[in-house]
């Protein structure tokens, strides 16, 4: 089943204790589509400027991703990121950033891609989350990101997107910060309140949690990398894998959002070991199905 | 099959946010031994002041606890530890240390406890863990902890203790600063060529990692628990944990190691709950085994 996915395509540059990359292909919706490629067709909907280097249906090649919902607006430039890591740490400093395009109107989606069932929106405004949101028809399950900058600036938003969505896939710090608590079990507890039925807390190396609204908990570790050249799109990569997982499955009961998990995890894992979309590209499902089964040994006693 | 462990006994005075104990009880030893009890005959071998006022025999009266290696050294003071911890962090700050009877002479191992197999070596100067180490005629396993002051300060000694024990059990940032290492894997791979045949990493919060000499790898999260008032005791419970049921069973091949890990696991977990040996002291060896098959249950899919 078709997955859509609404996000940003960047152009990254990144400093990690391994290097440096510039100008090099990054965004939420560039991660997360390649990621869950692996798994079922991905319709992507995102906006660049006329700038952009990159040849995103090349990128793409051989991969089961619809780029009718891409447009390349005329006269607008396309967002960039600056940013590097420290100390073998999770967490980028934004050197810089210029939203250009993704500060402007949001992209249409196309007439084909209403008919989505499974959805996932990448972190923007929960405004415009909203109204991409809006724009499908009967959404069968829906997850979104989030960031603490509309946390903490556009709550009531939201709150009012939380309401209307399946499944939240946010970090520690951002579930801390939403729900107000330190203690990462109760901060899932108190966010399922809020509206999804679904949150997944994603702690980058320490792993994961999956709580729901019927009491059920899901813990996983981080799959054990022993090279992280460049954590950017670790997020986006386990939301990909996750989100592809279900869509190629058409499920969304435990057994197999746990799984989801599982496949977001090793996602997360390949992105990590180089550089840009360098690690996921050269991966295959064989690749990822071997890496599935070793981390689901690493963690069975 | 008896387990000897030597190490502190302390007057611990801790402040968490959730509150402040005075001049509780603490120590290496007293934690490992409670954990340990559940699984097995405990041998405790450590030394106190004669200004100790806790009695020993009624803090573990009815769990099989040896203390005919507790020395109560006269004209001596207990060591004194006073610490805080921040916003839920599991690591302390240090506010005021009083080595007292700790700097003096180790204490001497009895007649009695000299056939002991299996053998737990808590955080000291690792000249004095060799010292007590050779008091034991034939030890099976032998497992043992540090600190990074000593991996700073008596990195020679230390390398000569790695090469005689079986398994070092220590925290992230003591493996780093060992293995002058950031990434983990890498870090355990680099360690188990100092030595010992096993490795665990604990990761407080993002669980631990077991690695071996012979490849094995094992990763487990930790356990999701709501409530920590204070971490105080969680590594050392996690190694009276892991040690007890390997003692336990006397077995030490990879699926009991495993299994030791979950339950070193679910130790601390109970001890953080509470202030001082609180945790540790009200729970049941049910309660451990309901916790452990919760655990089981987090992390499978």
């Amino acid at each position: 089943m078709p997955l859509l996915v609404t996000g940003s395509i960047a152009i990254d540059t990144v400093t990690t204790p391994y290097g440096k990359r510039e100008n090099c292909l990054g965004g939420s919706a560039t991660y997360f589509s390649m990621a869950a490629s692996f798994f079922c067709p991905v319709r992507l909907v995102g906006v660049i400027g006329s700038d952009c280097p990159f040849n995103l249906n090349q990128i793409f090649a051989g991969r089961n991703v619809d780029l009718r919902g891409l447009e390349v607006r005329n006269f607008a430039k396309t967002f960039r990121w600056k940013g590097s890591y420290h100390n073998s740490s999770a967490n980028a400093i934004t050197e810089n950033i210029e939203l250009n395009v993704i500060a402007e109107k949001p992209p249409i989606v196309p007439a084909e891609f209403k008919d989505s069932k499974f959805v996932f929106l990448a972190n923007t405004a929960p405004v415009l989350q909203m109204q991409l949101l809006e724009q499908i028809e009967r959404p069968a399950f829906v997850a979104a990101d989030t960031m603490t900058c509309w946390i903490d600036s556009r709550k009531d938003d939201l709150l009012q997107l939380l309401k209307r969505i399946d499944c939240l896939i946010i970090n520690s710090e951002e579930a801390k910060a939403l729900a107000k608590q330190a203690n990462l079990i109760k901060a899932a507890d108190a966010i399922l309140k809020m509206g999804p039925k679904i949150i997944i807390i994603k702690k980058g190396e320490a792993g994961s949690l999956l709580a729901s609204q019927q009491g059920d908990k899901f813990i996983l570790p981080a799959y054990p990398a022993p090279d992280v050249k460049d954590p950017t799109g670790a997020g986006d990569s386990f939301a990909g894998g996750f989100m592809g997982y279900l869509a190629g499955n058409e499920k969304t009961d435990l057994s197999f959002m746990k799984q989801a998990v599982a496949y977001g995890t090793v996602l997360a894992s390949f992105a990590i070991s180089e550089f840009s979309l360098d690690g996921l590209s050269k991966v295959s499902r064989d690749d990822i199905d071997l890496r599935f089964a070793e981390l689901q040994n690493l963690v069975k006693f």
